[in-house]
């Protein structure tokens, strides 16, 4: 074994692990003072997980032995695979193989292992536990990055976090990121999961790995790197060219009600408010400060996270008025610092507020006094005596200490932060977790529509409509007149005022060859114009094949949206939705989901956007018809995932969405088929 | 002197303070050791500054005996004035007109006092000195609340910083924040100011120390707390009801190129990155990184503060890339986890991403490595000897150590953080503080316009458009017809199309009585609709008094923007300015400036709001006059500046802006005198 293989061995002997440890050595007789064998081979029993930290070369071989040894698990350490370039991706490719044919599973290469305090179990060569092994505790970890990884132990040890399992995957060659996420949330010890990553391999598997993590009510705090990355593929359709993979990843955290954290700090703090495992009902915020300026502050940064610092009621003011005359019993309640020279009208005073106030989550804003050593104590006892019977609240805390007075008080139940914002950030996380698993109880899981056959190679508007409909989706009446026939009588048939487009399959975007003429108010002109839009797509599109010319109804009014699918390279189908033109042109005021998603998830989605309120009605206009369309948005992901093998990218665009009863109307679909699929 | 007056005498012996103390006590003859006096009278000198730490109702008398004496300068300790109700108002009033009589300089009262380590001098009874001192250095600090003043005293001590001075306002009997503010930007010691306001007294001088600190180059770091308060106010018009205060106080913030805090933490870490004194001139950074995962989450940040990610130029690639053929040279520079083994290696390979790479910022990402006490000392020698010769540039890196081995890293002159996301919004906010201080450089002050003087009570449109044209506004040719005049030939004069509008001082809301009718084509339409608008505001305001009938050109075209001036109640007359319809309504996409301001200005304010694009032109459009819509806000601005003292608020809605050359057309004004104002 190589050095990096000595310290994992090292980390084993000095934490107690009790399980029988067989180093394999073809130079040494002993390793760390321990008899070792040749070879894999060579092994006098079948281990249940080789650690392997070999040269990348060596490494394919080592995997064999040990699979044909019938060993279940293997961590490779070993880099010089895909991240060195194709001759490593070829080695890694061959690791793959022996994974999928002999069932062991294997974590890496290219990976610091894996770690478990509780079983002194510690697969890994990572630096991080040199100086200090870290407690066991509510908090999973799992990281591609291996250097991120003992990053976040690292600081969650400062912060006095335990950790339940440390497991970094590396190049995952066999096991990625969202198996070992699906893994965490079953294990009992894990109440909080820190991830990071870069990519995600398996979408589908990802997406059954935060479902599980919400039904069971574990929350998952999220760090994803590669935001800015602005991935400049020229897209065929403008749905396409609208989804930033960064924007999707964002969205569809939120649809999972994971918390994505926007710096490695609140990533920490999130996690670390989690694990007290107590997520509030609801998001009234009572705050007791002892200076006003503190309280305002906190106030400010509580209503910009969504809590409702909700005023305390009338006659708990009375009474706290009673204990104080001179303080602000609102809410921020300020008992003006005369109160520290009390500490037993402290309690009576913090315990009304508690007691009365009605809040989900008591913050106390303590600042420098808690650092002095001759008053932790008795503070801390003297909020232990004003919390009591209310342990099931979130109690938190600001103050300046060092770690020992943080711990103290955190081993009574209280969240401690120096900073009042982040504490705020975090308190607020809680409430959005406890409503996201309040969600995934309220629904059941949603399954993909139905597989809907689609012969052709390409589909006119007509051809995607059809298509769609079979999905359930409704399109106003319309007629296709073949070239020759009576444009005229059909626009009749439908009534004045008609729009006439081109039909084709090999003209994706009608007004760009003349296809399209609007507000057509007799048969004449329809006719006329029907011949015209016909000669300049023969004109400008010869090799096309022609369907004919669709007679539509002219339909206005409403609010324009624009409704898209789009497949994202690394978050499969996902459905986009915004308001219509400038809105989506130039603030960019869209949202997306992973599909396949319901009704109720379609409604939190409309709600995302910034222009929101035009489809409630604003300026005297009638409310939209949100139930339709978040109906139509459910059915278009259904249809979505079910068919994902088969679409490229979907635009309804626009799409008119009518008052209130009267129902959503896509006037145009574009359906691009994947190239090669089938 | 009560127990709060011991703890000054006590700091000051402590630290050696080397003026004269004159300790006053009626009922003891010494002070700590010191003799003392039975009364301000009886001193035998004048001292130059007076600390008084009596009760509230005793602090009247000593503050006149003090200026009696000839006293300069006071400190007033005491609470209960202003801050407890009227009684304690009227106390403090009185503490005022003997400032202002005597011209004796007054701090608090109700607040903690001053301190300025430098000359040890200690006029302060905070405890957060009781235990530790704070060393001199580049930070001021001016905080009206005493608590957060010392909270940050003490964050700023724990992050090495030194001060220059601190002090607190409290109640502002006298000396407000903004003297404070501009008497600290002429101090040579101080480089950064941290501030925390409640609300601002004089906005006058506390824009002028705004623009005193920019032009001197004295970054200010500002914690603004009360942003949720909605501020209720019923508003006379529409732009008023827009100006929530915290908006205001935002833009105006940004406006004077001072960086608001988001949180306590945040302050805490540009005020430390300032202290450096150095503000780049460009926004190029260079990110020098062992760990991919870190490298990229850098990137991320540092594109979302608005800095550059510069790929390093091909020939300093392709030197990297001979030192370290499986390093990534683009940027973030990825020299992977092998270079910590190869020090000089290492140095040679970052001197030639400083010297090479064309940066203005570079930053090192280290993690727990500098943490090692074998390790620290060698990196940081590393460094040292790889930044050689550009101590001009920003050198900053983020690791996880001890303080001291911090301290050590900054005395060489590097910025250093253990998160990085909090160390980029730090230099992102270096570069905006180099911008500002620039912009203040390249023009000279803005003068308020002309007084103009409005002799009438109120003002019809007209009215209000014939003040503003005095102000350099300019408007459609409109005529005026009497009642009973031919509206017909004057409709026929301006060309139709055209507008009628009801003209008179008493109708506001033209629309609500039917007071508009647009398009009018002939003459005839034109006399039978006026009669008609005539007679319903007859019949609707009985009591106003008509003007007429204002005949105006219908103009369509151009950008819808709405522009406005209010009188926001702690920051005086500003600017409105957004987008028409559905985005001032929906989406409050709105910016704001105190007035006045130049036409630079006023460009910055324009490109502010998220609709920028469509001036610029979208979907085919051509640009927007954008130059016109600038010299139309800051002529607006200067007049607001002017005639504050008469103006209540100003809507011009809507503001036409039409294509590149052709102008800006504001179509209707409304313009709402002050009442008592003359």
């Amino acid at each position: 074994m190589a050095r990096i293989g000595g310290r994992p061995l090292r980390y084993m002997r000095e934490a107690g692990y009790d399980g029988r440890i067989l180093p394999v050595n073809p130079n040494r007789d002993t390793v760390q003072g321990i008899p070792a064998y040749a070879s894999i081979a060579a092994l006098p029993e079948t281990p249940d997980v080789a650690l392997l930290a070999v040269p990348a070369e060596a490494t394919v071989q080592a995997v064999r032995d040990a699979a044909q040894l019938g060993v279940k698990n293997a961590i490779i350490f070993s880099a010089g695979f895909a991240e060195t370039g194709d001759p490593g991706r070829i080695l890694q490719d061959e690791i793959s193989q022996i994974a999928r044919k002999s069932g062991m599973r294997i974590l890496g290469p290219n990976c610091l292992g894996v770690f478990n305090p509780a079983s002194n179990f510690y697969g890994t060569f990572s630096v991080v536990l040199d100086n200090e092994f870290i407690k066991p505790g509510p908090v999973g970890i799992v990281s591609q990055s291996g250097a991120y990884g003992a990053h976040i132990a690292h600081l969650a040890r400062n912060r006095g976090l335990g950790i339940s399992h440390w497991i970094t995957t590396g190049n995952e060659a066999d096991l990625n990121l969202a198996e070992v996420l699906h893994w965490m949330v079953d294990q009992p010890e894990t109440k909080v999961i820190m991830a990071y990553a870069e990519s995600i391999r398996d979408h589908e598997l990802f997406f059954a790995a935060l479902e599980h993590a919400r039904r069971n009510e574990k929350a998952i705090v999220f760090m994803k790197t590669g935001r800015s990355d602005v991935g400049a593929a020229a897209a065929a359709s403008h749905t396409a060219a609208l989804a930033g993979s960064d924007a999707v990843f964002d969205a569809v955290l939120r649809q999972f009600g994971v918390f994505r954290a926007a710096s490695t700090a609140e990533q920490l703090d999130v996690a670390y408010a989690c694990a007290r495992g107590i997520y509030p009902r609801g998001n009234k915020i009572g705050i007791f400060t002892m200076s006003g300026g503190f309280g305002i502050q906190m106030a400010d940064d509580a209503v910009a996270n969504g809590l409702d610092v909700a005023i305390m009621p009338e006659d708990a003011q009375e009474e706290l008025k009673a204990m104080l005359p001179y303080a602000s019993p609102r809410n921020p309640v300020d008992a003006t610092a005369q109160v520290v020279t009390d500490l037993p009208l402290m309690a009576k005073y913090i315990n009304a507020v508690v007691d009365k106030g009605g809040y989900d989550i008591f913050v106390g804003i303590f600042g420098t006094g808690p650092g002095s050593s001759s008053f932790a104590e008795p503070l801390r006892k003297t909020l232990l005596e004003a919390t009591k019977g209310y342990e099931e609240k979130v109690l938190a805390l600001t103050m300046s200490a060092g770690p020992d007075v943080f711990r103290r008080y955190e081993a009574n139940g209280f969240i401690a932060h120096e900073d009042g914002s982040a504490l705020i950030r975090a308190l607020g996380a809680l409430t959005r977790f406890r409503r996201s698993f309040d969600e995934a109880q309220e629904t059941a899981p949603v399954a993909p529509g139905e597989k809907i056959s689609i012969e052709a190679s390409a589909l006119s508007e007509r051809g995607a409509k059809d298509v769609l409909s079979r999905a359930g989706l409704t399109f106003p009446q319309e007629r296709l007149v073949a070239p020759g026939g009576d444009i005229g009588a059909a626009a009749g048939e439908i009534g004045f005022p008609v729009v006439l487009k081109i039909s084709s399959p090999d003209i994706a975007h009608k007004t760009e060859v003349g296809g399209v003429a609007v507000n057509i108010r007799t048969a004449e002109e329809a006719n006329r114009m029907g011949a015209e839009i016909l000669a300049k797509a023969v004109e400008k599109c010869p090799s096309a094949y022609l369907e004919g010319i669709v007679v539509a109804p002219m339909i206005s009014g409403g609010v324009e949206t624009i409704i898209g699918v789009v497949q994202d390279p690394v978050l499969g189908p996902v459905v986009m939705f915004g308001l219509g033109g400038i809105f989506v042109e130039v603030l960019k005021d869209v949202t997306f989901r992973a599909a396949p998603f319901d009704v109720a998830e379609a409604h939190r989605m409309i709600r995302e956007i910034r222009g929101y309120a035009i489809l409630e009605g604003v300026r005297g206009e009638e409310p939209a018809d949100i139930d339709a369309l978040a109906e139509l948005l459910s059915n278009l992901s259904r249809f979505a995932a079910a068919n994902a093998d088969r679409i490229e990218s979907i635009d309804l665009n626009p799409v008119r969405i009518l008052p209130k009863g009267q129902g959503v109307v896509p006037l145009d679909a574009l359906l691009i088929l994947r190239q090669g699929g089938q």
